[in-house]
C-alpha cells in the first residue's frame, strides 16, 4: 500500500462532555507528529457543519490553546444530533453522503476522525462505506465519547469518568448537608442524574460510599423496573435508622408496566401541555404523599456533563489518548474502527487502546448487567465498584481567573470554501 | 472588671453552607489561645440538641480534625432551624429558655458562639438578653453565616462567596456546553438557583461573564418584579443574536402580582396535591410554550450551598477570622455583638472584622440595591460585579481520596450530661 498523504478533519457530534475536548486535542497533538498529514482541519458542528463547509484551520490556533482543550468542557468544534437517516428520510441522507464527498474532496480530506456516541459511529460507519463504495480513499476512524457509557465493546466510555466524579461528589456534599439539619420526621434528598435508559450515570454515584450509613442510600437504575411499594419500604426504613436519605435517580428509570416514570403525558402544565415532571420530581412528590416526609430535589442537568472544573484526570488523559490512537490506526492504513478502551488490570488499574470495527457499535447500547446489581435492586454491587473505582482517579488541573475557570477558547479561523452553497 | 473565666460552647443554626465549619474552626483554634477558656465544647443540632444537653468535647477531637473542618461543608456539629418563638409560642419559648440556661449553669458555659444567619442571630440576642436578666454572666457572639448573604451590616455573609464560585463555574460551563450545540431554532437553559427572597446569589452569578455574549444572558432577580412580557423579548432578543440563551432565575422570583412564580398552587400534582413546580420549571414552560424554543432546566438545589470541592479561598478564610473575631470580642468583655466584615478596599481587596450589636442584625433582611441592578432590570450592573468580584477569590484545596473529597468528619465524644432530661 502507498503511503496516503492528505488532509485531516476531526469533528464532534451529539451531546458534549468534560472531556470532549481533550479528544480534540489528542488528534491534533498526534497528527503534527506525522508527515503524511498535510493540514489539520476542524469540523464545525459535526457533520451538520461539514455539510456546509465550515471548516477552521486548526494551525491557526496556539498551542496553547490546543493543551488547553484538554480541561475545557462541551464541544469547541461545536456538534450536532444530525443523523444520515437512510431509512427514515433516505432521499436527504442521499443527498447529505453527496455533498459530504464533495467536501472531503475539494479539500482533500483523507484523514476523517469522528467524537461521539452510538449515533455519531454510526454516521462514521457509513462514511467509511461510502468511502469505499466511490472508491475515495479515506480513512474513517471513530472516537468514543458518552457520559452515558453505553457504548458496547470498550471498557468504558471517555466522558463517563468525570461526571461519575462529579456527580459522586456531589451526593457526598448532598449528604453532609442533609444530614446535619436535624428534623425530628427525618428528610429526604432525591438527586436526578443523566444516562437515558443506561444506568451507569446513576450506578457512578455509589462510588461516594465509603462506609455502609453512607449516602447514596439508594440507586434507582433504568435497567431495574421501579417497584414502588418496595422502594418506598426501603426508604422508610433507612429514614427511620439514619433520619435522612440520599436517593440517586436515573432519569430513565421505568415503572413495571416498562413507562418512564418522569414522563407522565396525563398531567397538564401551566399552559395545558403534557408534563414531563422529571423522575426526581415525580419521585419527590410520592415519598411527600405517601411517607409524608421533608422532600427536596436535585437535578444537575447540563451542569454534569460540562463540570470540567471537577474533571477525572484519569477521564482526561484517556480522552486524549482515544484520540492520538486514532490517528495513530489511521496513518497506519486502519479504516472503519472505533478507538476503544482496553482493561489490563484492575488494581492497580491499567489500560490501553485498541480498535473495533464501527459496525459492531453502531446502534447498540450496553447496560448495567443484572449480575452488576445487588439482589433488591437498589444499588450496583461490589462488581461495578471494582470496575468503575479507577475511572475517577486525579483530578484535572483547570487554571483561574478571577476566582472562576480559565477556559480554553478556539480562534477559529475559517478555511476558504470552495463550493457552492448547498443545494 | 475581672476576668471571666469558664467553658465555652459553640453551635450552628439554620442552612449549611461550603465553609460554616471553617467558623467553628476559627472559633476552637483561637479558643485554645486563651487560658480563661477551660473546656471547649460543641452543641449538637444548635439550640434544638443544647436543649437536649448534647454537647462533645472538642478536646478529645485531633487537631487534624479541627483544621480539616475548614474545606468541609455542611454544619460538622449538626444544625436546626428550631427558633425560641416568644410571640408564636410564648410558654415553649420560656421553657427553652429556662432549660438553655440550667445547660450553660450545668457546664459552666460563660463563653457561647452561635454561628448562623437572620434567625440565629435573633436567638443569639434574645440568650444574651436573658442572661443579663438573669444575672448569669454569659459573653454571646454571634457568627454570621448565610449563602443568601442577607444580613445587614455585614459587607458579606461567609459561605457567599463560595456559593457564587460553585454557580458562577456552573453557569460558565452550563454555557459552553449549550453553546457548543448547533439547534436551527436556538435553546435556552434556565438554572434555579437559591437565596429565597434575596437576589444575591442570582447576582453573583453575573461574575461568569468576561464578555457581553457571556452567559448569563439573563439574570431574574426576586428585587425585580417579573415582567414576563419583557423577560420573553429580551429572551427572543438573545437567542436570535446567539442562537442561544443561558438564564439565571432566583428561587423567589416574584410576579408583578407580587406572588411567587414557582409556588402555582392551583395545579395539582400526580397525587391531587397543590404543586410548587419551582421557578424555572414554571418559565421554562412559559418558554416553550411562548417561543417554541427547546428548553432544559437545572436545579441546583442543596449542591450548591455544599460545595466545598470548588469552595472559594477568600470565603474560608473570612469564615475562620469571624471565629476567631467572635472569641477575641467575649474573651475582652464584649458581648451581645455579632462579628461583622468590613470593607476596607475593593481593589486591591482588602478588610477586617468588626462587631455589631446583635439587635440590629435580628430579623433584618438585605437585600440588593436597585442601583445596583441595570436599568431593564435583567442584570446586576458594574457596582454590584465590583462589589462581589474578591469573594470568589481563591480555591479551597479538599484533599482527596479515591478520587473523591475526603472531608473531615468529628468524633463527637459526648460530654456526661448532668441533669435530669428536659421535661
Amino acid at each position: 500500500m502507498s503511503e496516503l498523504v492528505g488532509n485531516l478533519l476531526v469533528a464532534q457530534s451529539g451531546g458534549p462532555t468534560a472531556v470532549i475536548n481533550a479528544s480534540v486535542a489528542g488528534v491534533i497533538q498526534e497528527a503534527g507528529k506525522h508527515e503524511c498529514i498535510e493540514e489539520i482541519y476542524g469540523g464545525l458542528n459535526g457533520i451538520l457543519g461539514l455539510i456546509n463547509e465550515e471548516l477552521i484551520d486548526i494551525n491557526e490556533e496556539k498551542a496553547r490553546t490546543i493543551e488547553g482543550l484538554k480541561y475545557t468542557p462541551a464541544a469547541a468544534l461545536g456538534t450536532c444530533r444530525y443523523k444520515l437517516d437512510f431509512k427514515k428520510k433516505p432521499e436527504q441522507a442521499a443527498k447529505d453522503m453527496d455533498r459530504l464527498f464533495e467536501v472531503f474532496a475539494a479539500h482533500n480530506i483523507r484523514f476523517f476522525f469522528y467524537i461521539g456516541g452510538n449515533d455519531s459511529q454510526d454516521t462514521a460507519h457509513k462514511i467509511h462505506e461510502q468511502a469505499i463504495a466511490r472508491g475515495y480513499e479515506l480513512r474513517v476512524i471513530g472516537v468514543p465519547k458518552t457520559i452515558d457509557n453505553d457504548l458496547p465493546h470498550t471498557d468504558h466510555c471517555p466522558g463517563y469518568g468525570s461526571v461519575v466524579k462529579y456527580n459522586g461528589t456531589t451526593v457526598m456534599e448532598i449528604a453532609a448537608d442533609v444530614s446535619s439539619m436535624a428534623t425530628d420526621d427525618g428528610s429526604c434528598c432525591l438527586v436526578e442524574v443523566m444516562g437515558r435508559s443506561a444506568g451507569w450515570i446513576a450506578a457512578g454515584t455509589a462510588l461516594a460510599r465509603r462506609g455502609p450509613n453512607d449516602a447514596p442510600h439508594i440507586v434507582l437504575l433504568p435497567e431495574i423496573p421501579l417497584d414502588e411499594g418496595a422502594f418506598l419500604l426501603r426508604l422508610k426504613d433507612i429514614v427511620s435508622q439514619l433520619k435522612y436519605c440520599v436517593v440517586v435517580v436515573g432519569e430513565g428509570v421505568k415503572n413495571t408496566a416498562g413507562e418512564e416514570i418522569g414522563a407522565d403525558k396525563s398531567r397538564l402544565d401551566a399552559f395545558g401541555h403534557p408534563v414531563l415532571s422529571g423522575a426526581a420530581d415525580y419521585l419527590g412528590e410520592l415519598v411527600q404523599h405517601k411517607l409524608n416526609l421533608k422532600t427536596r430535589t436535585v437535578k444537575l442537568g447540563y451542569a454534569q456533563r460540562a463540570a470540567a472544573h471537577y474533571a477525572s484526570a484519569t477521564d482526561s488523559a484517556e480522552a486524549s489518548a482515544c484520540g492520538e490512537a486514532a490517528v495513530r490506526a489511521a496513518v497506519a492504513g486502519q479504516s472503519g474502527l472505533m478507538v476503544k478502551i482496553v482493561r489490563l488490570e484492575t488494581s492497580p488499574y491499567k489500560w490501553t487502546t485498541g480498535l473495533q470495527p464501527l459496525q459492531d457499535i453502531a446502534n447498540v447500547e450496553h447496560f448495567v448487567p443484572r449480575d452488576w446489581i445487588s439482589e433488591d435492586g437498589f444499588m450496583p454491587n461490589e462488581k461495578f465498584i471494582d470496575y468503575a473505582r479507577p475511572l475517577i482517579e486525579g483530578e484535572v488541573k483547570v487554571p483561574t481567573e478571577g476566582g472562576l475557570p480559565k477556559f480554553a477558547v478556539l480562534e477559529k479561523v475559517r478555511v476558504e470554501k470552495k463550493l457552492p452553497p448547498r443545494g
